[in-house]
This record gives structure tokens, C-alpha cells and sequence, in this order.
């Protein structure tokens, strides 16, 4: 099954690459780095990449969505959306970090769903579709085939709790032993949802 | 300062891009994605980075070294070896993660310092060079000006602890909690250590 990490300018970079290790342990997982035109595309740390366009991409695996500064930009993109609401449609899986959430929420498909996003962001995400939702309290949330995660290093809690879901909890344990993380994996416990207050 | 990450054939992913998303949040820290030859370099988990030829980079800044896989291989390559001992001479820091010790231990610097390495990995590394001190139980080893780290997550730790050591604990505690990271901010504590008889 192909893992199409799906990048863009400024996406942040441990949203896409904590998850693309803990998935690039499951062998039958493909990793597949995607841009809707192709070519290098370099992260908000400054990270080329290259990466395939989207377009040629088989896209009924897994759909994996970073967040990032990118995304203040891309959620005013209609033809972003549309492609990207296409290929979250047509996957088995999607998986969205930090605001990667925001782009989803932009293509309808969290409607009537509840999600979850980066809490420093979180009061513009939630302004963007009021008909998600929102969890304010969560390191990561999964609704049908769609798991989002809160800021940046959520998306390894939950990628670990994807993994859990699909293969069982020892199998998501044996994956955090392997790349010595210590997982987080009550996915209701979000230390910070209070970061505004602190 | 610039921070020179040097990728190799099948480096693994995080361990990398863990500790970059963390100096990532220093404005003055400039990361450098180099490799020995330049070009594009695929890490274990498939991913195409584009490089500079490590030969054109400046490396009086930090200089980071991921493990992986492709470590077994160019422990035995003398070329890498010398290259690194000399990067790693010149730079004002130098921070391995994983079996990134490995092959800085092959270049004698760590002779005589503390260092640690990937638990699961801890005796292949320890009989590169036994006149380092390899510590068995730690999540991360600072030596001078050199840090080293357990496997592949540890990365993170080290290098918010390293940006506590250079900016105070503050800084390192306000960067986690921007990227909704919970630092496993104790150097010694190391659930890892037991890997091996669990």
C-alpha cells in the first residue's frame, strides 16, 4: 500500500517525517513523496525535497498531510483543495498533522466529523469550517478513515496510534521500541491545549 | 551559524530531521542539507533530499550526524571517515544521533570522551572503538563540544538539551511546546538501556 505524503512550500518538517518513520516501519507501507506539481519543494526548515506530482500518483493508500506556515496560504488555493479533496476522497487512510487539518477542513470532507488540530492555530482552524467538530482537548483524533493529530510532534502519537488501530497495540509498541520514542498514546491527553494559558 | 546535517545512502529519516525541526526554532541557526558527493541522497525511509557537496559547505558551525543504515557500510570507508574527522574538527559543535557515534568514533575524536549510541546497536558500536566511554544507560552524552545520542527519538531530546546548554532551559522548554514536543529533558534516563532483555 503506497503512503503518499503529500508536500508543499513551507510545510513543516517533523509533521510529515515523525510520521513517514514510525509508518516506514510496516514493510508492506510504500513511501511516496508527493507535490501537486512535482519537483523539489522545500520545507519551512529549509529541507529540498524531491518529490513526484500528485497527479501520477496512485492515490488509494494512505494520504499523509503535514501542516506548516504553507497552509495559511493554501487554504485561500481552490485548486489545492480540489486536488486534495480528490485524493483524500479516493483514499483508504488520511492523516493530517499540526494544520494539516486546516486543508482538510477546507475540502468538506471533516463535515459532521470530529478533528483536531495544532492548539496554538487553533482558534484560525476552527474558524475556517464550523461544520467540523473540533476537539480542543486531544493529541490526535480519528473519525472514519480520517486521523488528525494536534501540533507537529502529535502526528508520531498518532501515526503510532494508526499503526495500533491497524495491527494492534503491540505492533505500535514494538515500532516505538524500535526508534526508542516514548509514545504518548493516551490520545486524550494533550498537555497543551492550556499553551495559551500558560 | 550554519548547521550542516550530512546525509548518506539510507540515513535514517528522523533521526535527522527530529533534531533539525528543533534548531530549526534558533532564527541564527542556518541548516545546510550536505552530503559527501553532493546531489540527491535517499534516506532509509526512501526519502529524495537534495544535497550540497559537503566539500563546498562552510563547517565552522554545528554539524550533525544522523545513524541508520547506511553507517554499516561507511564505517568501513576510510574517504567518509577522514572526511568527517575533518568536518567534524572544524565545526564549533558536532551532534550524533543513533549510529551517528558510530562513525564519529571511527574518526578517534571520541577517543577518551563519554559517548552513547542506538541501544539495539550498543555492541557493534562499542567494538568500533573502545577507547571511547560508552555509556550504557543515557539518553543523551554531552562531551565538549561533542553530543551524542540513543537511537533515532533521543535526537530530539539531545538537541533541545543542547539548546538548553548554549540558550538556558527556558529556551529549550518554550521550542517543545511549540512544536507540542514533551521533552524527555533527563540526560540519564533511559528506558532503552533494557532493550535487549525485554
Amino acid at each position: 500500500m503506497d503512503v503518499n505524503i503529500l508536500l508543499f512550500p513551507d510545510f513543516e518538517t517533523l509533521d510529515a517525517f515523525g510520521p513517514v518513520e514510525v509508518l516506514g516501519h510496516v514493510s508492506d507501507y510504500v513511501p511516496r513523496y508527493v507535490s501537486p506539481g512535482g519537483g523539489i519543494v522545500h520545507s519551512r526548515q529549509k529541507l529540498p525535497v524531491m518529490t513526484e506530482a500528485l497527479g501520477d500518483a496512485d492515490t488509494n493508500g494512505i494520504l499523509l498531510v503535514p501542516g506548516g506556515q504553507g497552509t495559511r496560504l493554501l487554504v485561500t488555493d481552490p485548486e489545492f483543495i480540489k486536488m486534495l479533496g480528490n485524493a483524500a476522497e479516493r483514499s483508504a487512510f488520511c492523516l493530517t498533522v499540526c494544520t494539516g487539518s486546516a486543508l482538510l477542513a477546507r475540502t468538506s470532507l471533516l463535515n459532521g466529523r470530529r478533528a483536531t488540530s495544532n492548539k496554538r492555530a487553533f482558534d484560525w482552524v476552527r474558524g475556517l469550517n464550523s461544520a467540523v467538530h473540533w476537539a480542543e482537548h486531544a493529541r490526535w483524533v480519528s473519525d472514519g478513515k480520517y486521523y488528525t493529530s494536534s501540533g507537529v510532534s502529535a502526528g508520531m502519537d498518532m501515526a503510532l496510534g494508526f499503526i495500533a488501530d491497524q495491527f494492534g497495540t503491540r505492533r505500535a509498541q514494538d515500532i516505538a521500541r524500535h526508534i526508542e520514542y516514548i509514545w504518548n498514546s493516551d490520545q486524550t491527553a494533550d498537555p497543551f491545549s492550556q499553551v495559551k494559558k500558560v
